[in-house]
């Protein structure tokens, strides 16, 4: 099952593609989707929404993990998040892939064992799993490789929580 | 010039669709746009995208007016609203309209002179304004049209915000 995980943010969209099962992950590729500061919000979401709607439609993933919302110590930061967080849902619901959301705990859990793990654990456990040479860059592209080893752990129950 | 007056949510969503000049403005109509609750986020998402794209398309508005977010009692609603926000603001921007954005006291500040005006005094001055017979409803419509006017007082400046 070919996965996609999805970290949102209004500057920086993690994106990690995987595939092969809980006993054999496959890191296919991660990368970002950019926007600039400079440009209005609603440009800077308009691009978000194009560029992966393009990714989605090249890819052709069949599961979608995308990162709960869980807040906050910046106010202003999270309501950014939460508006292009917005847009990639509703770009993803569109193709009719399933969506799973998992909180940052819930992520962390699956992953390491433990719900309040740091990014230094997280990024070698994502690094382990997979077996890269080394911890994918940048950060949001980490944190979206392991929404997508979430997905692997939780695959076989997509149809049902979607 | 048509403009679209827009008070985001997530399960309603008020549009407030006026012309004319700021001498003679003209409430031509107003109307919700609504999402269950039952649903997933990101259904109600798509839904909210489907549903806001076949209005323009429809009525073809020249600016749109969409409220800024301004925070907040209940930081689960105020999530919710940006990720519709979000979707709200891409879906206007691939239209190529200009958008303005003013937020709750620059509306408030605009409508009545008052940037703490209260929700009855906001309703009275859209009735009067509008020269309507009675307060619009749902509020969510008579805060979008409360929007609209203030694009018509803004409108000669909007390809300048915009």
């Amino acid at each position: 099952m070919r996965i996609l995980g999805i970290d949102p943010g209004l500057a920086t969209i993690g994106m990690g593609l995987a595939d092969g099962t809980i006993q054999e992950p496959c890191a296919l590729e991660w990368l970002t989707i950019e926007t600039k500061a400079g440009l209005p919000l609603a440009e800077r979401l308009r691009e978000i929404e194009d560029d992966l709607n393009a990714y989605l439609k090249e890819m052709q993933p069949e599961l979608a993990v995308i990162e709960k919302l869980y807040f906050s110590v910046n106010e202003k930061t999270a309501l950014d998040v939460a508006q292009a967080r917005g847009v990639i849902l509703a770009t993803v619901a569109r193709t009719g892939i399933p969506i799973i959301e998992p909180t940052p705990p819930e992520l962390k859990s699956c992953i390491t064992g433990d719900g309040s793990a740091d990014k230094k654990q997280m990024q070698q456990m994502v690094k382990m799993l997979f077996r890269l040479d080394e911890i994918p860059h940048p950060d949001d592209a980490a944190d979206a490789l392991a929404l997508a080893a979430f997905g692997l752990f939780q695959g076989k129950s997509a149809s049902l929580i979607a």
